[in-house]
């Protein structure tokens, strides 16, 4: 079981890094504390022990050691990122009514939603105390306007969901704001922080951008590809409606037939048993799945270009093999 | 109309920063505004149509003025703070589902919870984006503790609520998260704009903390005391079971049948008719409404008193002025 984990990438990025992740960690534990009320942990704790896969403060960790930085302020601002991504979770609960999150009761169920909103809150602040605590006024730049891109974001997918008329465009802004936005801004201050040279943190900034976007991209695939394998349900998103990339594909190829199948499953919202075998027929008829397994297999290429110019190194390899992993289910 | 209007001191304020007051309105609306969600300022704009007093940029943009301030980052910094106050009140409607805001359907009836939510993370990242333009880090350090302190008490305040254990301590740890956090580093990152001393600095911080709390202590006393033309309705509080000050302080005198009653009203949630008035009266048998007055007059004095080792000045004597406003309806 070990063996089989340590050939993931990230596992091994992960144990390349043990001690900067374990001082996050740390970080994570005593700076979501609070005095003055006591119940925040309750709120978190649940969200940061699950742990997911630490994906984001490990790519600020990992490109800050790339880029031969070898002080201490990684670790802040990779607890920083981490914090801005759990709150971004504990507001998509309220948002999303989710019943699951990481395989656990969301906090919404756990607590309510007081809670979610005001513990989302709370952990921004942080953030931002954090952030703060770097002394870098730019890299408080680029990270208060990566939030400001991820409200965006889910404010787009907010009014474009439902919207036959939601363009690729459209569809790759909202990725930028709910996932790669995110990415991009924790590679990119990582190189403002050990202070390489501005091409090399245009690259940092492109391989975050490039990663963030393949992984929702397989995401979406997967929500009509994927087998049992992938833990998802096959179709979620068609029935809540959302416009994600296969779709926007499909659509833009029907015919009048197919159009009124769209408007009335997708507009209206009249949905009946077998609509999602249609919605897949008609998305394989004309190549959605495979143009957007395409669109994904090219962004994780430009992702791994991207690392051209940065330092020879192992964590170079392993950055360039997470771009691999990520679109590996549907290659 | 004008005449009455012009006595009050907020009214006489605003008047005196009357172009520094059009900058920040100017910047509210250039700086809510999103490019790649335009629906941004419908959920924003009635909020900041319906303006308020703009109390708290206005708090900045005068003591930046009184402490010598000739720049224009004065007015960033208030466009800064309405935005963090704007984003609490989305944020708020979300958490007390208020069906009214500033006398305005509030946001999430206009749309809904979602928008609130994530509109409110919206302004928050405007917000820091803005800080971050003063390119001063301790006021940055300032506005971000100021962020987490004010959803420290929001949280506080739930974890209280219906706790007839709730003691005068945390109260004002609430009232300072709620309210007075935000007032105080409204005029400390004001002084620190302007370079002023140590002890100046101290004494910005201080008025503006206890202009908070008499602005609270006095919020809730009129919640008890209110006439018709306060504009609220007697009672709310009570009936929502908030341990305020009025309460705090006549539970904690109570005897063994008074605390029968608090139980059932307070605890229990098993209120009847006739209960608000019994509630009042024992309130009345043990002094706390006025004691609750006496505090407010403290707090408002004790926001007066930071004044003295500012520099004097006509905006000086308005700030005084205010802060026997807010005491005002009590006096």
């Amino acid at each position: 079981m070990l063996d089989q984990k340590a050939h993931k990438p990230h596992e091994r990025l992960a144990a390349h890094l043990s001690e900067d992740l374990a001082a996050v960690d740390d970080m994570i534990r005593t700076r979501m504390v609070s005095e003055h009320a006591p119940r925040i942990p309750e709120v978190t704790a649940h969200l940061v022990e699950a742990g997911g896969k630490r994906l984001r403060p490990m790519l600020t960790l990992a490109t800050a050691r790339l880029c031969g930085y070898e002080g201490e302020k990684h670790v802040i601002l990779a607890t920083a990122i981490e914090f801005i991504h759990t709150a971004t979770l504990l507001h998509d609960d309220v948002v999303d009514e989710s019943a699951q999150r990481r395989g656990r009761p969301t906090a919404n169920l756990l607590w309510d939603n007081k809670s979610s909103v005001l513990v989302g809150d709370y952990l921004l602040a942080r953030a931002f105390q954090l952030m703060t605590d770097t002394e870098s006024l730019r890299i408080l730049a680029v990270l208060s306007n990566a939030s400001a891109t991820i409200t965006e974001g889910e404010v787009l997918q907010l009014t474009a969901a439902q919207d036959l008329g939601t363009t690729e465009e459209i569809y790759f802004k909202v990725v930028r704001g709910k996932t790669a936005a995110l990415f991009s801004a924790a590679t990119e201050a990582a190189g403002i922080l050990a202070g390489v040279s501005e091409d090399q943190i245009k690259a940092l900034y492109d391989y975050g951008d490039a990663l963030g976007i393949a992984f929702q991209v397989v995401d979406d695939l997967l929500d009509f590809w994927g087998g049992e394998e992938t833990g998802k349900n096959i179709g979620d998103d068609f029935r809540d409606r959302k416009l994600t990339l296969p779709l926007i594909k499909a659509i833009s190829a029907s015919d009048d037939d197919e159009m009124a199948f769209w408007k009335r499953t997708l507009e209206k919202n009249q949905q009946t048993e077998g609509d999602l075998d249609t919605a897949l027929e008609i998305m394989n008829r004309h190549g959605a799945l495979e143009e957007t397994r395409q669109a994904a297999l090219g962004w994780a290429n430009t992702a791994k270009d991207a690392l051209a110019i940065l330092p020879e190194d192992p964590i170079r390899d392993m950055l360039s093999d997470i771009a691999d992993y990520v679109v590996e289910r549907i290659n």
